[in-house]
């Protein structure tokens, strides 16, 4: 697969899609320090702040998610990888504004690393900042800490994000992210790689009539490939695996969130949605809110993440909160 | 390209992605009658109802954007397929309260069949109806009947649904939708195929270093072949030829949507919305409102449309109001 892309020099990627997207939304956000989008006109400094770090390459994810109700500051990283520590340390100190900051961090060695360092920094500079990790795909065992952080930042951004815009402590945002962050699961299948548009190399290989449940964000192995499946049995399949592993019981609240890859289209995605939607339905369980887009994709990757989170009625509410996000706006 | 896509049987495929569309947004759509896509709970029967039509398979395009501030109803035809008068006149009569409809046509043979014999049917049957034709694609030529409608559609809708929503006339509805539609100009590219979802066979075909100015959304041909180029290179070429087009003067104010078929990544679009930006810059022209993302898609193809439409104040006013559509939401 050759690479058709609409590019130009690869060392400019990042800068010049940071620019488009804050270009594209002058009214919500802007480029503050070496790759820092954040939120304009914050009402009050005084509130809680939420920011995050990630890869690029990964558009809408995750600065697409900055705005009132959601982020306020995301720190971009290279194509596929984490931002240095001291962008991430520049975001924390741009950020603070004196009720403390919540960092939101996607399992993902390379940006745990940078994380972890940025927190020894803070601390010693007297920055008030608690840090949630986010690990909810079940492929990588029952380990926590070898599962990786997928889609799930995004209900963790939403729910902590309205907390922090309702005036909430530090304390209570955190505890409402991690509330999210422990009663939520993913799982990922891909069906078609992408290229790196830096390389221009294809990501990882699969047949033609393959599939892999599993696969990570970056074309990490997952549980292992097996033939093409039907929608229905491939939401079948998945959805018996987050549901087994989250310990849903019948008359317990869900959120569903369906997120394509990148070439999944929102066709499919509907279709594997009313089959998640029928088989909880004969289970007994509620899907009482539900989200089918692309949040995070790896480049023209097919494939899609499922994510099943217990809801209650704290975070219904925070889920249901408005947000001005570009990528996720709510009325 | 052997198809890799998470469906069921072909014969399916309509009707199991609009029970997925309406499933993850119960409070926004309803199922109505065959394939219609309905607003759910309408404050007030009585003001103008807007209404459309047009093939499916290029989600989220046309049923996504039904709700408040937008579409009353959509018509889903077959896949890349008009659909028929009977079903076009049931979503007429159950839309009209009173006050009129508007119905939003898309210029491509057989969704203006369609819409004619619905047309003239409803005439006979007494109701009040109004159409807009929306052709804005320069690759057809000078002539407007041979101009396709692509993702203009979306600003018709937009500023219609929000006259509609303040309780404007039919007349004024579709003076605005007409406004609307004669001040904008859209041109598609296309790198790479797609595979229809039915059939598992490939729209159309193109070399591994060639892109196609003036492509369709079903593979129709555009004004030739070139090989590929850079973000910035097709940038400039295709802005230029919309400029020249409109007759964009300096100082004017602009709308410009960026619309990506399927395949082509959010990164490729900032980067070309960058581009556009800074060109627009360059001449004085003003670029007072942006957008975006994937409005209307053709399966996993890869390019995209770019749209430039001349806005004036009401316009502009009616473009910001708010909408509760499941994919353009505006707060």
């Amino acid at each position: 697969m050759r690479m058709k892309k609409f590019i130009n020099r690869s060392e400019d990627l990042v800068s010049e899609l940071l620019e488009g997207l804050v270009l594209s939304h002058p009214e919500t956000l802007q480029l503050v320090g070496h790759n820092l989008i954040a939120r304009r006109n914050r009402k009050a400094r005084g509130k809680v702040e939420v920011v995050t770090l990630g890869g690029s390459g990964h558009e809408p994810g995750l600065s697409g998610f900055v705005g009132e109700g959601m982020l306020d500051v995301s720190v971009a990283g290279g194509i596929f990888a984490a931002p240095g520590a001291p962008s991430c340390l520049e975001a924390l100190r741009w950020a603070d504004g004196g009720a403390g900051v919540l960092l939101v961090v996607l399992n993902h060695a390379g940006d745990v690393l940078s994380a972890n360092i940025t927190m020894e920094m803070a601390r010693r500079e007297g920055l008030n900042v608690k840090m949630v990790l986010t690990h909810e795909d079940i492929s990588g065992g029952p380990n926590p800490e070898d599962r990786r952080g997928l889609v799930g930042f995004l209900p963790v951004y939403k729910v902590a994000g309205a907390a922090a815009e309702e005036g909430q402590s530090l304390e209570q945002c955190f505890a409402i992210a991690d509330r999210m962050e422990r009663n939520m699961r993913t799982l990922a299948v891909a069906v078609r790689t992408a290229t790196h548009p830096s390389t221009g190399q294809m990501i990882f290989e699969l047949g033609d009539d393959e599939m892999e449940i599993g696969m990570g964000q970056h074309g990490e192995a997952g549980t292992g490939r097996m033939k093409m499946k039907s929608a229905d049995e491939t939401a079948e399949i998945m959805l018996q695996m987050l549901l087994d592993d989250l310990k849903v019981k019948p008359g317990e609240e869900l959120l569903v969130l369906l997120n394509g890859a990148g070439a999944t289209t929102l066709m499919e995605l509907f279709i594997l949605f009313r089959r998640v939607h029928q088989v909880l339905e004969e289970k007994g369980i509620k899907l009482v809110r539900g989200k089918v887009g692309e949040f995070i994709t790896t480049q023209e990757q097919a494939g899609f993440q499922l994510l099943i989170a217990r809801l209650d009625p704290e975070l219904i509410r925070l889920w249901d909160a408005p947000s001005n996000a570009p990528y996720f706006t709510v009325k």
